[in-house]
């Protein structure tokens, strides 16, 4: 028998932030300069902002896939748990901001002070979302009791070493700014790449 | 039994304004000067901004766990309701714009005019809120059957202080509009407080 | 017994359309100009540009509830629905641009030109509105069975008076700019003063 | 009987991300520029830019209808689902950044180049939904086992032609960038006629 959905509102909310944050980064997406006599501009030249673009898109993307399969777990809702989600879009909003912030110290100094401000989002929004979930499992709280083990001690793996990973892309960032960018993208993807799915909950 | 739900819709339009509001929020956020030499610039000297930032976001983020709160027990809808809710977003959706207008006056003498704008946008949507629930809770007209009377009660006060509270806020621009955005972030954390849930309806 | 419904995603979408363009409409309005000694501006200096905001607030606002009226009612949904709600969408998206084209012209001899696209955008949509309620309703093609005639009689008035009273507004906008806008504000409150709810329907 | 659905947050989320692209289109409508004494300008000088805009947000458009009609059939969701259909998101949030680059180049030897990327951001969408589909049927790996063998088909045919045809778009924006624009709108039109509807499945 499945237990009564309370998060329905949360997950609705959510899907809509995480959307607006995920479009508003092609909003910033720089139009090539045109070449000498008016002719297409090379695209190839604006690689850092579309590297950019890339991270940022993908790591929202791995966000909102995490955040997805947890609330296939959370079943409950209770006020801590709207206000832990509600830090976390915290991060996520300001995703879009890092980004703007890596763009427009592209070609200076600067840049590294940018980078660490982008993968410092990263790590923030990883470690808010740690929070949400221990919170939300501390002795199973707002699981669905069908919930596997495994399942539990996978995110639990994941979410703990998802901010110490970013924090590692963060510290990268302060001597290699295009390293730490190449970092999170590839950071996206080892996140993406596990296929777990829970024996007993259908649509994790 | 569960009565039939007939606010789905409310709440689905609701969470994307309330959605998109918060995340225009750091489509505003300034990004850093460069510093002498094109180094990195100081991200502290932007206190103002990111301040007035948390204190939209936090305001924002508390409206939408209240509004959550009241459809867990309003059940019905009419007419009025819609056009009351309209009301209510027309306050959230000017809450980016009134953050707007605090950012261009930022070390001016206008500032304390732009901080009552913007605590008086925090004042509207407050009286808007008391509006909606009065008209729904009235005779427990719109209300859940179920929902207990203390919940009632509590929603009471809360809807109550509030427009006093944030009036307050107003008031206090009008003579220093940082302790007027400090008392709106306060106020945020004051109303994210309350951990209350009633014990006959599930999800609140 | 309850018809299955087939619209919920079409709702979903149309939610987050309306949603975003009524939120876009903020984007838009412009801050006051500080006064001289960089005191805070004359908000009251700026009431064409609040005018024409509340106009297209109220207006969109007003499409939302009968949009959702009008899906309490229809709930088969087939590829010509969506098609045609789409077409509805486009002049809700193009709503917002018709603002600013507003904003542009004020104070120029411009005006009433551009009066005429607000209000013609007004009037396009309510005729794409009456497209949409017309293929629907024709020999209850899409419609819940249990609806009322009556009901069914009050949209069919509706959606025909609504394009042809817009259309009064875009004829009046060639000669007076500002009375065209005072007209769309109370089109809007017109169209929002009836309290129907059918009978037979819940949550209409 | 029906099989469980899986796939209500994917909807939601997509919804989300192809209304904010849909409804950004119209943020880049250019206002028309005054005439000469402040008279409102020619609005048909901009039709360019007009039918770049109907081109997009008809793409958009029919994208996201075949989008509702493959998750009317599309029942179970998994991980790869989840992750191939983010890159189909990945492609609709870039339409309206190609429509950007498109109108910076107008009327400039560069027209070809910006219409290249603006057929070859469809090409590569048409692309990312032909991969979701094969994923998503190849032995029916997530269908609704109820789903007829000539909806199957139809979807097979449609996903398979649609990147070429856009293709073919992509390459005539290399000889004649109009051509190209009008292409796509008939493309768009093209894959809004057929009218089918699955026998076995409610609301397709």
């Amino acid at each position: 028998m499945e237990p009564p959905k309370e998060t329905g509102r949360v997950e609705g909310f959510s899907d809509a932030v995480f959307a607006i944050a995920i479009t508003l980064l092609a909003l910033d997406l720089p139009v090539p300069s045109p070449a000498s006599g008016g002719h297409f501009g090379n695209m190839a030249d604006l690689w850092p902002e579309y590297l950019s673009f890339f991270s940022s898109f993908g790591n929202i993307a791995i966000l909102w896939i995490y955040h997805h399969k947890l609330f296939t777990i959370i079943r409950r809702a209770d006020h801590m748990l709207l206000l832990l989600n509600c830090l976390l879009l915290l991060g996520v909003t300001t995703i879009p901001y890092s980004n703007r912030v890596l763009a427009a110290y592209a070609d200076t100094p600067g840049l590294k002070g940018a980078a660490m401000v982008h993968a410092g989002i990263f790590t923030m929004t990883a470690v808010f979302f740690k929070v949400l979930w221990q919170y939300s499992s501390d002795h199973g709280r707002l699981l669905d009791p069908r919930v596997s083990s495994d399942t539990v001690r996978l995110i639990n793996r994941n979410t703990t070493i998802a901010p110490l990973l970013y924090a590692g892309s963060f510290l990268l960032a302060s001597t290699d700014a295009l390293a730490s960018s190449v970092a999170n993208v590839v950071l996206a993807i080892f996140f993406a790449l596990p296929k777990w799915r829970d024996p007993n909950l259908p649509g994790t």
